[in-house]
């Protein structure tokens, strides 16, 4: 069997875990398999070098930054490579770019174009470990470049899909992927299976177990993840197509305050307002999540939407000029908000689902300001301040008595 | 003009030398030059790299050794790459394997074959400042190796030469190569020039200035050396085939106490019996220094040697077995001694040159154990506790007196 297996940069943090980790790779060797290894540099790093780059030039070229930054994870997997050595087996270290990944030039988030699979095989058949630097890659300039945070997820996914392998297991500090955050929610509870659907929603809600590209480009080349601990031996998390058919409907809660509400109230209720407004902040590379346009009345309408909460001054910057041009009654914003999700591939066949969270929230006492749905997620935006209780009183109307939908 | 310049590690220790540096660099290139630039790991980023090796696996292998060290540079290329950025001048950084740097494949210590200047010289040819990765190249294989301590300055040497830059200037903590070490001689003055020869003879006695095989490469490929400090502003020491006519025949004192002698007494005074002693030193590795021999007298003679001060043991036990095969009365080492040379090519076409270095040990009551001589240096070992003393009072009988010889 040939397995890939990601540590991030918490399981690699000093020699103690190196050696940990060093032990959950050579266990799957020994079992007779072909394993390669994707880390992240080690604990901090990163943010170091962030800091000391940031003291000499604050505004310092991207393309410097990423040539930086790729020294972090080779230190770090010399360093994984040379404990393995002390347990005794064969093994080799590669670079991003000595292990084929071909991206484009976007330094700082650059896309994996191709990998070159032709190294990492000649040493898999030379029986060795094969331990790679996450995160970095080389354009076609042969400069080195790096895919942005959370991109030694996306790495290991992309070696997975390359070679074929039968399996990606992602090495975290969670033990799996949780109906709600634990810290929040007594009751919640790992799943054992989860979709890549399902996954995404969750992961862009905000549960920061998996990075979002890294289970897009699973969903699309079917390569089976696996989420879990390496400083725990229990089962983790199987992100897959189709999970056992059971009664969960929801599969999580989850909690984003990273939001904020633009509100812009009486503008001309006539074709084209929209486009216009949002072609503005588009142009200014503002991402739009949740957009609600009340029924027009008196020849106005109003429109809300919401940003990431550190976008809510420039949205409102970016269509001021207009919204003054058409008469807009008022402009504002408010980060004072939160979004709390609820997510599951099933509920779409389920009528009363949507019903039950409102309820729950009611009951709460929580005052629901937009809501917003997809096939496998339902999302309301609330006062931030309600934010942990609404996940729990959510989380318990769906699973304290589980089964029951 | 075309200007290699290196900076050693202690001269982008942290942000505020960094910045030191990238002002030399800059000033060179708004005179219009093209500047290359070699740079080592900042301050003890290398010795710190070995310490994390180490806790992990003292025994790792060399590859991963050099995969691990080798990020050191790639830190400070960028972070020096950076400071110039903010200083508003084009500039860009290139790794050893990026900047051309052909090796073989003996980690830790390589060889470069060749330097591919493609890349450097197409990013001169963009007027860009290119800083480049010292200590460091890849092999055939595509896998990072370094050139071994003091290879930054190799580096530079070797891409002035593929580069036939008109000038390599060797940046370091000290303004120059001085007549003796000014910590312990005070009258010790800073050489305006020095041969390569010369040089050589200094470094290997223990000067640590420049390292060795970068002047052997300067030698081999006639490039001008300049060292100079990056802290002070004043000219250096130059480094080049011929030097002015000068009555200075004496260039330098140098101490070396990395020095251990071996004693090998009353072995039979017989043919062969050298190349028996010597063959097995060096099929153990050992690198012997000073050879004496004594005029047989009973049919026995003793031979004395000497091997950096670590190797004594290892010397004695490489030739304990044969010592005693043949009879020999007895087999010892002292690592308390010190070797004390004066260099300076002219000394061969002047008589009385090692009179005097050996009246002023006699007058100073220090005894010499051992003499050597090549054409241009003068070396004796003496009692380790006189080192220090018997570089003074050398240092006196040749230069208290400007010009006397």
């Amino acid at each position: 069997m040939l397995i890939v297996q990601k540590f991030g940069g918490s399981s690699v943090a000093n020699a103690e875990r190196v050696f940990n980790v060093a032990g959950i790779i050579t266990e799957k060797y020994k079992e007779g398999n072909d394993v390669v290894v994707v880390v992240s540099a080690q604990g901090d790093t990163t943010d170091d070098l962030i800091e000391k780059a940031k003291e000499i030039n604050p505004k310092a070229s991207r393309r410097e930054m990423d040539m930086l930054l790729a020294a972090g994870e080779q230190i770090s997997i010399a360093l994984l490579a040379m404990a393995i050595e002390k347990l005794g087996y064969p093994v080799v270290s590669l670079l991003g770019w000595q292990a084929g990944f071909n991206t484009n030039s976007t330094y700082g988030s650059a896309r994996i174009k191709r990998i070159d699979t032709e190294r990492i095989k000649a040493e898999l058949d030379k029986k060795k470990i094969v331990i790679v630097a996450g995160f970095q890659g080389i354009n076609r300039f042969g400069d080195i470049t790096t895919l942005g945070r959370g991109g030694s997820d996306t790495s290991a996914v992309a070696i997975a899909a390359a070679m074929h392998a039968d399996l990606c297991q992602i090495y975290t500090d969670v033990d799996g992927v949780y109906t709600a955050d634990p810290r929040l929610v007594k009751n919640a509870f790992k799943l054992d299976e989860i979709t890549y659907d399902e996954m995404l929603e969750l992961a862009t809600l905000g549960a920061q177990v998996l990075n979002n590209r890294s289970v897009e480009l699973a969903k699309k080349y079917n390569i089976e993840l696996e989420v879990l601990s390496s400083f725990t031996k229990v089962p983790g998390t199987k992100v897959k197509e189709a999970t056992k058919m059971e009664k969960m409907l929801i599969k999580g809660v989850a909690k984003d305050t990273n939001v904020a509400r633009v509100m812009l109230v009486g503008i001309p209720d006539v074709p084209g307002v929209a486009f216009q407004i949002f072609s503005r902040l588009a142009k200014a590379h503002i991402n739009v999540d949740i957009i609600l346009q009340s029924v027009g009345r008196d020849n106005t309408k109003d429109i809300t939407f919401t940003v990431a909460s550190d976008k809510g001054e420039e949205a409102v910057a970016a269509i001021r000029e207009y919204a003054e041009k058409v008469g807009a009654k008022s402009l504002s914003y408010d980060s004072n908000v939160a979004k709390i999700s609820i997510v599951g591939a099933g509920m779409e066949t389920h009528e009363g689902v949507a019903a039950r969270m409102f309820e729950a929230l009611g009951d709460a006492g929580i005052n629901i300001q937009m809501i917003s749905t997809s096939e496998i997620k339902i999302s309301v935006l609330i006062d931030a301040a309600d934010a942990d209780r609404a996940v729990q009183v959510v989380h318990s109307a769906f699973f304290d008595i589980p089964n029951s939908f």
